[in-house]
Protein backbone atom coordinates (compact mmCIF):
# COMPACT_ATOMS: atom_id res chain seq x y z
CA UNK A 1 0.00 0.00 0.00
CA UNK A 2 1.58 3.53 -0.63
CA UNK A 3 2.24 5.47 1.85
CA UNK A 4 -0.10 8.52 0.84
CA UNK A 5 -3.03 6.29 1.48
CA UNK A 6 -2.22 5.44 5.15
CA UNK A 7 -4.78 7.02 7.24
CA UNK A 8 -5.53 6.40 10.80
CA UNK A 9 -9.28 5.64 11.53
CA UNK A 10 -11.05 6.03 15.00
CA UNK A 11 -14.35 4.21 15.67
CA UNK A 12 -17.15 6.08 15.88
CA UNK A 13 -18.28 6.72 18.98
CA UNK A 14 -21.80 7.61 19.78
CA UNK A 15 -22.72 9.69 22.92
CA UNK A 16 -24.65 7.89 25.32
CA UNK A 17 -26.50 10.50 26.74
CA UNK A 18 -28.40 10.70 23.56
CA UNK A 19 -29.36 6.85 22.72
CA UNK A 20 -32.61 5.98 23.29
CA UNK A 21 -34.70 2.59 24.84
CA UNK A 22 -34.67 1.24 21.64
CA UNK A 23 -31.33 1.87 20.14
CA UNK A 24 -30.18 -0.09 23.47
CA UNK A 25 -32.79 -2.75 23.31
CA UNK A 26 -34.46 -2.01 26.71
CA UNK A 27 -37.53 -3.93 27.67
CA UNK A 28 -40.03 -6.95 28.59
CA UNK A 29 -41.63 -9.82 27.76
CA UNK A 30 -44.45 -10.91 30.46
CA UNK A 31 -47.23 -13.12 30.54
CA UNK A 32 -49.93 -12.69 33.39
CA UNK A 33 -52.02 -15.83 34.16
CA UNK A 34 -55.21 -15.55 35.82
CA UNK A 35 -55.92 -18.70 37.65
CA UNK A 36 -60.08 -18.04 37.01
CA UNK A 37 -62.91 -18.91 34.65
CA UNK A 38 -63.51 -14.80 34.30
CA UNK A 39 -59.83 -14.41 33.37
CA UNK A 40 -60.39 -12.47 29.92
CA UNK A 41 -61.69 -9.84 31.75
CA UNK A 42 -59.65 -9.88 34.63
CA UNK A 43 -56.63 -9.29 32.47
CA UNK A 44 -57.89 -7.46 30.19
CA UNK A 45 -59.30 -4.67 32.70
CA UNK A 46 -55.59 -4.92 34.28
CA UNK A 47 -53.71 -3.87 31.11
CA UNK A 48 -56.44 -1.15 30.36
CA UNK A 49 -55.59 0.45 34.03
CA UNK A 50 -52.08 0.32 33.51
CA UNK A 51 -50.13 3.04 32.96
CA UNK A 52 -48.17 2.69 29.31
CA UNK A 53 -46.99 6.11 29.20
CA UNK A 54 -44.07 6.31 27.17
CA UNK A 55 -44.02 2.68 26.27
CA UNK A 56 -44.44 0.91 23.24
CA UNK A 57 -46.41 -2.26 23.94
CA UNK A 58 -47.84 -5.11 22.02
CA UNK A 59 -49.77 -8.81 22.88
CA UNK A 60 -49.83 -11.66 20.94
CA UNK A 61 -51.41 -15.07 22.32
CA UNK A 62 -48.22 -16.07 24.33
CA UNK A 63 -46.69 -13.05 25.96
CA UNK A 64 -46.97 -9.13 25.85
CA UNK A 65 -43.90 -7.13 24.14
CA UNK A 66 -42.96 -3.69 26.74
CA UNK A 67 -40.29 -1.41 25.09
CA UNK A 68 -39.27 1.61 26.59
CA UNK A 69 -37.28 3.14 29.63
CA UNK A 70 -36.48 0.70 31.95
CA UNK A 71 -38.21 2.47 35.03
CA UNK A 72 -41.34 2.76 32.63
CA UNK A 73 -41.36 -0.62 31.85
CA UNK A 74 -41.10 -1.69 35.72
CA UNK A 75 -44.35 0.71 36.24
CA UNK A 76 -45.98 -0.65 33.87
CA UNK A 77 -45.39 -4.34 35.23
CA UNK A 78 -46.00 -3.51 38.48
CA UNK A 79 -49.53 -1.76 37.87
CA UNK A 80 -50.44 -5.02 35.57
CA UNK A 81 -49.58 -7.82 38.00
CA UNK A 82 -50.78 -5.89 40.84
CA UNK A 83 -54.60 -5.39 39.01
CA UNK A 84 -54.69 -8.36 38.26
CA UNK A 85 -54.30 -9.23 41.74
CA UNK A 86 -56.35 -7.35 42.91
CA UNK A 87 -59.17 -9.69 41.83
CA UNK A 88 -57.90 -11.68 44.91
CA UNK A 89 -57.79 -15.01 42.72
CA UNK A 90 -54.31 -17.04 41.84
CA UNK A 91 -52.17 -15.23 39.77
CA UNK A 92 -48.58 -15.87 37.97
CA UNK A 93 -46.27 -13.85 36.01
CA UNK A 94 -43.81 -14.29 34.07
CA UNK A 95 -41.59 -11.58 33.56
CA UNK A 96 -38.15 -11.38 30.96
CA UNK A 97 -36.22 -8.06 31.02
CA UNK A 98 -33.99 -7.93 28.48
CA UNK A 99 -31.16 -4.96 27.73
CA UNK A 100 -28.55 -4.63 25.23
CA UNK A 101 -29.34 -6.31 22.21
CA UNK A 102 -31.73 -4.21 20.11
CA UNK A 103 -30.99 -7.17 17.19
CA UNK A 104 -32.81 -10.00 16.93
CA UNK A 105 -30.26 -12.11 15.14
CA UNK A 106 -27.05 -10.12 16.46
CA UNK A 107 -26.82 -7.45 18.56
CA UNK A 108 -26.53 -4.00 16.84
CA UNK A 109 -25.80 -1.60 19.18
CA UNK A 110 -24.74 1.51 18.12
CA UNK A 111 -20.71 2.09 17.44
CA UNK A 112 -18.73 3.04 20.64
CA UNK A 113 -21.30 1.18 22.97
CA UNK A 114 -20.03 -1.94 24.19
CA UNK A 115 -22.19 -1.42 28.03
CA UNK A 116 -25.01 0.30 28.46
CA UNK A 117 -25.21 4.15 30.44
CA UNK A 118 -25.76 2.57 34.00
CA UNK A 119 -29.31 3.57 35.45
CA UNK A 120 -31.86 2.70 38.30
CA UNK A 121 -35.43 2.39 38.28
CA UNK A 122 -37.65 5.29 39.89
CA UNK A 123 -39.06 3.91 43.39
CA UNK A 124 -42.04 1.80 42.78
CA UNK A 125 -45.06 2.33 44.73
CA UNK A 126 -46.18 -0.57 47.10
CA UNK A 127 -48.57 -2.76 45.66
CA UNK A 128 -49.39 -4.00 49.16
CA UNK A 129 -49.83 -7.90 47.98
CA UNK A 130 -46.95 -10.59 48.59
CA UNK A 131 -45.21 -12.05 45.48
CA UNK A 132 -43.14 -15.30 45.76
CA UNK A 133 -40.60 -15.76 43.19
CA UNK A 134 -38.14 -17.51 41.48
CA UNK A 135 -35.69 -15.25 39.64
CA UNK A 136 -32.75 -15.76 37.70
CA UNK A 137 -30.02 -13.85 35.88
CA UNK A 138 -28.27 -14.29 32.52
CA UNK A 139 -25.06 -11.89 31.75
CA UNK A 140 -24.37 -12.66 28.31
CA UNK A 141 -20.39 -11.71 27.89
CA UNK A 142 -18.41 -12.95 25.56
CA UNK A 143 -14.83 -11.21 26.02
CA UNK A 144 -13.13 -8.83 28.63
CA UNK A 145 -14.48 -5.66 28.93
CA UNK A 146 -12.70 -2.60 28.39
CA UNK A 147 -11.05 -1.94 31.29
CA UNK A 148 -9.98 -5.95 31.29
CA UNK A 149 -12.50 -7.85 33.65
CA UNK A 150 -12.59 -11.20 32.61
CA UNK A 151 -16.06 -13.01 32.08
CA UNK A 152 -17.48 -14.81 35.20
CA UNK A 153 -21.12 -15.24 34.45
CA UNK A 154 -21.46 -17.27 37.85
CA UNK A 155 -19.46 -14.13 39.78
CA UNK A 156 -21.98 -11.32 38.22
CA UNK A 157 -25.26 -13.12 39.17
CA UNK A 158 -23.80 -13.58 42.71
CA UNK A 159 -23.54 -9.82 43.08
CA UNK A 160 -27.29 -9.60 41.94
CA UNK A 161 -28.03 -12.10 44.65
CA UNK A 162 -26.26 -9.97 46.81
CA UNK A 163 -28.19 -6.89 45.80
CA UNK A 164 -31.55 -9.22 46.64
CA UNK A 165 -30.09 -9.89 50.50
CA UNK A 166 -29.52 -6.28 51.13
CA UNK A 167 -32.82 -5.31 49.74
CA UNK A 168 -34.58 -8.30 51.81
CA UNK A 169 -36.56 -9.90 49.57
CA UNK A 170 -33.89 -12.90 49.52
CA UNK A 171 -35.82 -15.77 50.52
CA UNK A 172 -32.94 -18.85 49.86
CA UNK A 173 -31.06 -20.22 46.81
CA UNK A 174 -33.21 -23.16 44.69
CA UNK A 175 -32.13 -25.22 41.50
CA UNK A 176 -31.42 -22.25 39.07
CA UNK A 177 -33.22 -19.63 40.59
CA UNK A 178 -33.35 -17.53 43.57
CA UNK A 179 -36.34 -17.17 46.14
CA UNK A 180 -37.79 -13.85 46.43
CA UNK A 181 -40.85 -12.99 48.81
CA UNK A 182 -42.03 -9.49 49.63
CA UNK A 183 -44.58 -7.01 48.27
CA UNK A 184 -44.85 -7.35 44.34
CA UNK A 185 -42.87 -3.62 44.12
CA UNK A 186 -39.97 -4.59 46.22
CA UNK A 187 -39.67 -7.84 44.31
CA UNK A 188 -39.74 -6.62 41.26
CA UNK A 189 -37.28 -3.56 42.25
CA UNK A 190 -35.15 -6.64 43.51
CA UNK A 191 -35.09 -8.33 39.91
CA UNK A 192 -34.51 -4.54 37.96
CA UNK A 193 -32.04 -3.88 40.53
CA UNK A 194 -30.07 -6.86 39.92
CA UNK A 195 -30.55 -6.52 36.07
CA UNK A 196 -29.30 -3.11 35.76
CA UNK A 197 -26.06 -3.78 38.70
CA UNK A 198 -24.64 -6.72 35.99
CA UNK A 199 -25.52 -4.41 33.76
CA UNK A 200 -22.87 -1.94 34.58
CA UNK A 201 -19.95 -4.13 33.08
CA UNK A 202 -21.48 -6.93 30.94
CA UNK A 203 -23.24 -5.55 27.22
CA UNK A 204 -25.66 -7.63 26.93
CA UNK A 205 -28.30 -9.09 30.17
CA UNK A 206 -31.67 -10.39 30.40
CA UNK A 207 -33.55 -11.88 33.42
CA UNK A 208 -36.39 -14.18 34.19
CA UNK A 209 -38.95 -14.10 36.98
CA UNK A 210 -42.20 -16.10 37.30
CA UNK A 211 -43.76 -14.59 39.92
CA UNK A 212 -46.93 -16.16 41.95
CA UNK A 213 -49.85 -13.85 43.83
CA UNK A 214 -52.47 -14.82 46.08
CA UNK A 215 -51.29 -18.87 46.01
CA UNK A 216 -53.86 -21.38 47.70
CA UNK A 217 -50.17 -22.39 49.36
CA UNK A 218 -49.09 -18.59 50.31
CA UNK A 219 -48.74 -20.00 53.81
CA UNK A 220 -45.51 -21.85 52.84
CA UNK A 221 -44.33 -17.80 51.30
CA UNK A 222 -45.27 -16.53 54.34
CA UNK A 223 -43.45 -18.88 55.97
CA UNK A 224 -40.07 -18.79 54.89
CA UNK A 225 -37.30 -17.55 57.37
CA UNK A 226 -35.88 -13.80 55.83
CA UNK B 1 11.35 -25.04 47.22
CA UNK B 2 13.48 -28.45 47.38
CA UNK B 3 13.92 -29.60 44.35
CA UNK B 4 12.63 -33.45 45.95
CA UNK B 5 9.50 -32.28 46.72
CA UNK B 6 8.55 -30.92 43.28
CA UNK B 7 5.92 -33.26 41.77
CA UNK B 8 3.76 -33.38 39.30
CA UNK B 9 0.14 -33.32 39.40
CA UNK B 10 -2.49 -34.03 36.80
CA UNK B 11 -6.07 -32.07 37.40
CA UNK B 12 -8.34 -35.80 38.00
CA UNK B 13 -10.39 -36.36 34.82
CA UNK B 14 -13.94 -37.71 35.83
CA UNK B 15 -14.82 -40.34 33.26
CA UNK B 16 -18.17 -39.02 31.62
CA UNK B 17 -20.12 -42.55 30.86
CA UNK B 18 -20.65 -42.17 35.11
CA UNK B 19 -21.98 -38.87 35.48
CA UNK B 20 -25.49 -38.76 36.74
CA UNK B 21 -27.65 -36.02 36.01
CA UNK B 22 -27.38 -34.71 39.39
CA UNK B 23 -23.59 -34.73 38.98
CA UNK B 24 -24.41 -32.41 35.75
CA UNK B 25 -26.71 -30.45 36.58
CA UNK B 26 -29.40 -32.02 34.38
CA UNK B 27 -32.62 -30.64 35.53
CA UNK B 28 -36.05 -28.56 34.85
CA UNK B 29 -38.49 -26.18 36.48
CA UNK B 30 -41.53 -25.16 35.09
CA UNK B 31 -44.98 -24.16 35.93
CA UNK B 32 -48.42 -24.51 34.31
CA UNK B 33 -51.42 -22.15 34.72
CA UNK B 34 -54.63 -23.06 33.90
CA UNK B 35 -56.97 -20.45 33.23
CA UNK B 36 -59.95 -22.32 34.99
CA UNK B 37 -61.81 -22.07 38.75
CA UNK B 38 -61.24 -25.38 38.73
CA UNK B 39 -57.52 -25.33 38.19
CA UNK B 40 -56.34 -27.18 41.15
CA UNK B 41 -58.14 -29.95 40.19
CA UNK B 42 -57.03 -30.26 36.35
CA UNK B 43 -52.92 -29.41 38.07
CA UNK B 44 -53.33 -31.59 40.40
CA UNK B 45 -55.04 -34.73 38.18
CA UNK B 46 -52.04 -33.74 35.39
CA UNK B 47 -49.38 -34.28 37.20
CA UNK B 48 -50.43 -37.52 39.05
CA UNK B 49 -50.88 -39.21 36.15
CA UNK B 50 -47.70 -38.48 34.59
CA UNK B 51 -44.53 -40.69 34.27
CA UNK B 52 -41.70 -39.44 36.76
CA UNK B 53 -40.04 -42.33 36.62
CA UNK B 54 -36.01 -41.77 37.42
CA UNK B 55 -37.19 -38.08 38.02
CA UNK B 56 -37.11 -36.25 41.97
CA UNK B 57 -39.51 -33.52 41.53
CA UNK B 58 -40.35 -31.46 44.27
CA UNK B 59 -43.31 -28.55 44.21
CA UNK B 60 -43.57 -25.04 45.77
CA UNK B 61 -46.02 -22.37 45.85
CA UNK B 62 -44.34 -21.06 42.33
CA UNK B 63 -42.40 -23.76 40.19
CA UNK B 64 -42.20 -27.53 40.16
CA UNK B 65 -38.42 -28.21 40.33
CA UNK B 66 -37.69 -31.61 38.12
CA UNK B 67 -33.95 -33.34 37.97
CA UNK B 68 -32.89 -36.38 36.11
CA UNK B 69 -31.92 -37.06 32.38
CA UNK B 70 -32.82 -35.04 29.53
CA UNK B 71 -35.34 -37.94 27.84
CA UNK B 72 -36.96 -38.41 31.44
CA UNK B 73 -37.01 -34.26 32.13
CA UNK B 74 -38.89 -34.03 28.63
CA UNK B 75 -41.46 -37.04 28.84
CA UNK B 76 -42.39 -35.72 31.98
CA UNK B 77 -42.82 -32.13 31.23
CA UNK B 78 -44.87 -33.23 27.54
CA UNK B 79 -46.90 -35.64 29.97
CA UNK B 80 -48.13 -32.97 32.38
CA UNK B 81 -48.76 -29.57 29.97
CA UNK B 82 -50.69 -32.08 27.75
CA UNK B 83 -52.75 -33.26 30.84
CA UNK B 84 -53.80 -30.41 31.61
CA UNK B 85 -54.41 -29.00 28.37
CA UNK B 86 -56.55 -32.12 27.83
CA UNK B 87 -59.13 -30.23 29.57
CA UNK B 88 -59.85 -28.11 27.22
CA UNK B 89 -59.39 -24.89 29.07
CA UNK B 90 -56.73 -21.98 28.44
CA UNK B 91 -53.02 -23.55 29.86
CA UNK B 92 -49.63 -21.61 29.72
CA UNK B 93 -46.45 -23.15 30.53
CA UNK B 94 -43.48 -21.98 31.74
CA UNK B 95 -40.28 -24.00 31.09
CA UNK B 96 -36.54 -23.43 32.46
CA UNK B 97 -33.91 -26.33 31.53
CA UNK B 98 -30.48 -26.21 32.58
CA UNK B 99 -27.67 -28.00 32.26
CA UNK B 100 -24.01 -27.75 33.63
CA UNK B 101 -24.42 -25.72 36.46
CA UNK B 102 -25.17 -28.46 39.29
CA UNK B 103 -23.86 -25.94 42.63
CA UNK B 104 -26.78 -23.18 43.23
CA UNK B 105 -24.22 -20.45 44.05
CA UNK B 106 -20.83 -22.12 41.83
CA UNK B 107 -20.95 -24.54 39.31
CA UNK B 108 -19.09 -27.36 41.07
CA UNK B 109 -18.99 -29.59 37.98
CA UNK B 110 -17.12 -32.58 38.49
CA UNK B 111 -13.13 -32.62 38.13
CA UNK B 112 -12.47 -32.42 34.37
CA UNK B 113 -15.56 -31.56 33.12
CA UNK B 114 -15.93 -28.50 31.32
CA UNK B 115 -18.50 -29.78 28.37
CA UNK B 116 -20.88 -32.23 29.19
CA UNK B 117 -21.14 -35.30 27.56
CA UNK B 118 -23.24 -34.85 24.09
CA UNK B 119 -26.89 -36.22 24.02
CA UNK B 120 -30.36 -36.35 22.67
CA UNK B 121 -33.95 -36.78 23.69
CA UNK B 122 -35.53 -39.74 22.95
CA UNK B 123 -38.51 -38.88 20.40
CA UNK B 124 -41.83 -37.58 21.88
CA UNK B 125 -45.02 -39.12 21.19
CA UNK B 126 -47.49 -36.32 19.90
CA UNK B 127 -49.49 -34.44 22.24
CA UNK B 128 -51.98 -33.64 19.03
CA UNK B 129 -52.40 -30.29 20.67
CA UNK B 130 -51.27 -27.21 19.07
CA UNK B 131 -48.71 -25.60 21.01
CA UNK B 132 -47.56 -21.21 20.44
CA UNK B 133 -44.10 -20.52 22.14
CA UNK B 134 -41.73 -18.01 22.61
CA UNK B 135 -38.27 -19.41 23.33
CA UNK B 136 -34.74 -17.91 24.36
CA UNK B 137 -31.38 -19.90 24.65
CA UNK B 138 -28.60 -18.43 27.07
CA UNK B 139 -25.31 -19.84 26.08
CA UNK B 140 -23.25 -19.21 29.59
CA UNK B 141 -19.89 -19.33 28.51
CA UNK B 142 -16.52 -17.33 30.27
CA UNK B 143 -13.81 -18.71 28.00
CA UNK B 144 -12.63 -20.43 25.17
CA UNK B 145 -13.81 -24.27 24.94
CA UNK B 146 -11.19 -26.76 25.06
CA UNK B 147 -10.29 -26.71 21.30
CA UNK B 148 -9.97 -22.98 21.07
CA UNK B 149 -13.23 -21.62 19.77
CA UNK B 150 -13.98 -18.40 21.41
CA UNK B 151 -17.19 -17.63 23.65
CA UNK B 152 -19.89 -15.99 20.88
CA UNK B 153 -23.46 -16.27 22.81
CA UNK B 154 -25.23 -14.67 19.17
CA UNK B 155 -23.60 -17.78 17.11
CA UNK B 156 -25.04 -19.93 19.28
CA UNK B 157 -28.15 -19.20 19.83
CA UNK B 158 -28.83 -18.58 16.14
CA UNK B 159 -27.42 -22.38 15.97
CA UNK B 160 -30.43 -23.44 17.92
CA UNK B 161 -33.01 -20.82 16.25
CA UNK B 162 -31.59 -22.84 12.66
CA UNK B 163 -32.33 -26.12 14.42
CA UNK B 164 -35.61 -24.56 15.14
CA UNK B 165 -35.80 -23.86 11.23
CA UNK B 166 -34.96 -27.72 10.44
CA UNK B 167 -37.90 -29.25 12.33
CA UNK B 168 -40.18 -27.18 11.04
CA UNK B 169 -41.18 -25.28 14.48
CA UNK B 170 -39.47 -22.30 13.59
CA UNK B 171 -42.70 -19.58 13.07
CA UNK B 172 -40.27 -16.20 13.12
CA UNK B 173 -38.39 -13.97 15.61
CA UNK B 174 -39.38 -11.23 17.69
CA UNK B 175 -37.98 -9.06 20.93
CA UNK B 176 -35.65 -11.51 23.01
CA UNK B 177 -37.47 -14.90 22.17
CA UNK B 178 -38.10 -17.03 18.79
CA UNK B 179 -41.98 -18.07 18.24
CA UNK B 180 -42.14 -21.64 17.48
CA UNK B 181 -45.78 -23.29 16.67
CA UNK B 182 -46.58 -26.98 16.32
CA UNK B 183 -47.48 -30.16 18.13
CA UNK B 184 -46.58 -29.72 21.39
CA UNK B 185 -44.47 -32.69 21.34
CA UNK B 186 -42.83 -31.31 18.27
CA UNK B 187 -42.26 -27.54 20.26
CA UNK B 188 -40.88 -29.44 23.43
CA UNK B 189 -38.32 -31.39 20.96
CA UNK B 190 -37.16 -27.95 19.37
CA UNK B 191 -36.82 -26.21 22.86
CA UNK B 192 -34.80 -29.21 24.22
CA UNK B 193 -32.97 -30.05 20.90
CA UNK B 194 -31.86 -26.45 20.61
CA UNK B 195 -30.44 -26.38 24.66
CA UNK B 196 -28.38 -29.56 23.81
CA UNK B 197 -27.01 -28.48 20.32
CA UNK B 198 -25.82 -25.12 22.20
CA UNK B 199 -24.18 -27.73 24.91
CA UNK B 200 -22.37 -29.30 22.89
CA UNK B 201 -19.80 -26.79 23.29
CA UNK B 202 -21.18 -24.60 26.30
CA UNK B 203 -20.22 -26.03 29.83
CA UNK B 204 -23.71 -24.18 31.61
CA UNK B 205 -26.37 -24.00 29.39
CA UNK B 206 -30.27 -22.48 30.23
CA UNK B 207 -33.00 -22.16 28.19
CA UNK B 208 -36.99 -20.32 28.91
CA UNK B 209 -39.99 -20.93 27.25
CA UNK B 210 -43.33 -19.80 27.66
CA UNK B 211 -46.14 -21.72 26.04
CA UNK B 212 -49.67 -21.08 24.69
CA UNK B 213 -52.20 -23.48 24.59
CA UNK B 214 -56.07 -23.63 23.70
CA UNK B 215 -55.89 -19.67 23.78
CA UNK B 216 -59.05 -17.83 22.73
CA UNK B 217 -56.59 -15.88 19.98
CA UNK B 218 -55.09 -19.60 18.93
CA UNK B 219 -56.32 -18.48 15.48
CA UNK B 220 -52.96 -16.35 15.27
CA UNK B 221 -50.75 -19.54 16.12
CA UNK B 222 -52.59 -20.81 13.67
CA UNK B 223 -52.38 -18.17 10.61
CA UNK B 224 -48.40 -18.03 11.28
CA UNK B 225 -46.73 -18.51 7.92
CA UNK B 226 -44.49 -22.11 8.05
Amino acid sequence: MPVHTVRTETAAVTPTATLTPQQLGVGARFSVAVMDSDYVRILLGALELADASGLEVSTDDVSTFVGGAESDVLRFLNQVIAGAAGSGVHVTANVLLSRGCPGEVTCELPPGVAVLPATEVAPLPRARILAAAHWSVYPLSDAPTADGAVPDHMRDIEAAVDLARSLGTYAGSTHYATRLVGDLADVLATIAGGWLLVGRTVGHVTTHATLSLNSPTAGAAKAVTR
